[in-house]
């Protein structure tokens, strides 16, 4: 990382994969007030759509996550962030169901956000892209859901801000989802977890190669920003625990510290590289949108104050999922929406497990993690008929 | 904030208080190696120093303290970081004790740091300042105790840095300390702090204005940079709950969220308020060089790898404290030096006080608190024979 450097602005790479364009005819309306349109959503599946059209799952990503769940990412040739819960044979089976994902409103992998043109002026968004919600993120799956022409997914299903979609989805859509599983999630964002967002917004926005958010015009990149707000971000996503299980205080290819600021300390250099590999694949004005949007989230707002309502006469089957070790969406965040679903009586089970990886354990290798997704699948495939 | 905009150099202030300047026959050895001197230490005192010169007590300040702690602060006018726990009929009471805190080595309120002037050169050390330890911060302290003429230290007392500034004297001068009381802190810093600190060294040193380090002799400030450090670290000193209690979900003046990038939520007019106000006393450099010092400390390696040996035959009394919210420097990384102290069977007690005030609480009215350092400290008075 070379964050002193002005930052050239990247090529913008042709990204593969399914595209849908909306609100040509009719614009959406967004929560902010806002019309909407036309507008692009980018999607993957895996898997195929049975005859019914029963075995749908909607996969949701989280704040740096993308449609490419499991696949390569096209830019960084990794596996798809998902690739321990989706492929065939695994919890999410490709064998058995027909697995969705696209990137979200405000994106930068496709789906229309700051980064794209704006049809209105032929220029990038930019800072005039509208502020979207996590609603408003859902409308424009549904709108997708809709297109494909899926009357019931048989599961929505995330973990983070991918969660916040399934809350919402079974709140706004209930009729439209037979089963739900929002994963180390919460139904408000807490006041900490918007701190840390806001350090991360203010370290792009004080890149002088942010340019106001109009950096794309100016052929330049906030990369210092964007991986100092990147650094800190990452660090909540993981333990203590695991942070010292991992990197202790080990020295980074050397015996003794150099007495200098080089990254002496595994922990150092593993997260300087956090940073800089971060910003190969993501844009910093959707880091802006997409944290804002999380911001936002409460659900129990909307409906008066009392998450209940936001649940009333529920059909849907809901399975949620909290790992014990991470401080970013607590276990105490699950219960919270579990005691608003037992409160209208709905059809609800509720797993903590027991994990030292933080709130990256739904992305990695949990065994009992996998065994409670494939369980509750398979429970809820045989109520939906699916054999 | 305006973290875009080039900061200008501040004119330096010319602080109040007393200097000592040390090391100019015989140069003060660092730990890193290089000979260091002159240097000047700033020091402020509280109350008198009784005819046997027994009644010194040595406040050790953390990160971003300085030596001004029970008077208003030079530059910001505020009370004294320590105002609750120092002054007549306090727990550090004036009225019978000698209360010496100066700032430390790599500072920025009047001890020799990046920002002063290299003798050698004429010009501001910047980034040639050797990178300092705990343990040279202490040896510095230890001149500035030998020129009082206090033989032996009634009590050295610190909170996160500050204790373990308390630790390392304890460890390395236990002849010349009565008592020693070392507040939320740890005998080495862990993955978890070396990875905030880092994140806020990034922050620094991506800002253009930061200029390599040398931002002095070009006339400008990284300003911007160091707000969102001290934002980022501003997270850690607080708890989840403390920040739930104060600021929940609360907007700022204004009944509705604005849709945008503005301060919505009170928590973020909080943090940025926090980060600009940070800059108008802090220097840059400093937060680099006394963060480091943080990261590199470690007791323990300094003897073996076995803290216990740390404090082998110690006849010092021992007094710990840590708070049940503090996820900076938690409960655990206390309990390990009390192990160590029972292990050579030192003279050790230790209170872990129930609050939600996270790692700040050592600064703030907590009566728990209070009545523990005088519970200690009037014991150790009647051994010491203060009456």
């Amino acid at each position: 990382m070379t964050p002193a450097q002005p930052s050239p602005a990247a090529p913008t790479p042709v990204l593969p994969g399914r595209r849908a364009t909306f609100g040509a005819d009719r614009p959406m309306r967004l929560d902010c007030g806002i019309e909407l349109g036309p507008f692009t959503v980018a999607w993957q599946t895996y898997g195929e759509l049975n005859r019914d059209r029963s075995n749908a799952i909607l996969a949701c990503h989280a704040l740096t996550g993308d449609q490419f769940l499991a696949e390569a990412h096209p830019i960084t040739g990794k596996p798809g962030w998902w690739s321990e819960m989706v492929g065939p044979g695994r919890p999410l089976d490709t064998d058995r169901y027909f697995v969705i994902c696209a990137n979200v409103l405000g994106g930068c992998m496709g789906t229309t956000g700051p980064k794209e043109i704006n049809p209105a002026t032929g220029r990038p968004w930019g800072l005039d892209f509208p502020v979207i919600t996590i609603g408003d993120m859902v409308r424009a799956q549904k709108l997708l859901i809709d297109r494909l022409g899926i009357e019931k997914l048989f599961c929505v299903i995330g973990g983070s801000m991918g969660g916040m979609q399934v809350l919402q989805w079974a709140s706004s859509y209930p009729e439209r989802v037979f089963c739900a599983v929002p994963i180390a999630t919460a139904a408000r964002h807490s006041a900490q977890n918007i701190a840390f967002h806001e350090v991360g917004r203010q370290a792009i926005m004080a890149d002088p190669d942010w340019c106001g958010g109009d950096y794309q015009r100016h052929g330049r990149r906030p990369s210092g920003g964007l991986a100092v707000a990147r650094m800190a971000a990452h660090i909540t996503y993981l333990s203590e625990k695991a942070l010292h299980r991992k990197f202790g205080r080990n020295l980074q290819d050397r015996q003794n510290v150099t007495y200098g600021f080089d990254a002496d300390f595994q922990v150092e250099s593993y997260l300087r590289h956090q940073g800089s590999t971060f910003v190969e694949r993501f844009d910093a004005n959707s880091y802006l949108y997409i944290t804002r949007a999380m911001d936002y989230f409460d659900l129990a707002a909307e409906h008066g104050g009392v998450l209940a309502n936001a649940f009333r006469d529920t059909p849907v089957r809901f399975c949620l999922v909290s790992f014990t070790s991470d401080w970013l969406f607590p276990t105490a965040e699950s219960r919270q929406v579990v005691h608003a679903l037992n409160a209208v009586a709905a059809n609800v089970s509720f797993v903590e497990i027991e994990s030292d990886k933080g709130h990256d354990a739904f992305l990695l290798d949990e065994p009992e993690f996998a065994a409670t997704l494939s369980g509750f699948l398979n429970g809820c495939a045989e109520h939906r008929g699916l054999v």
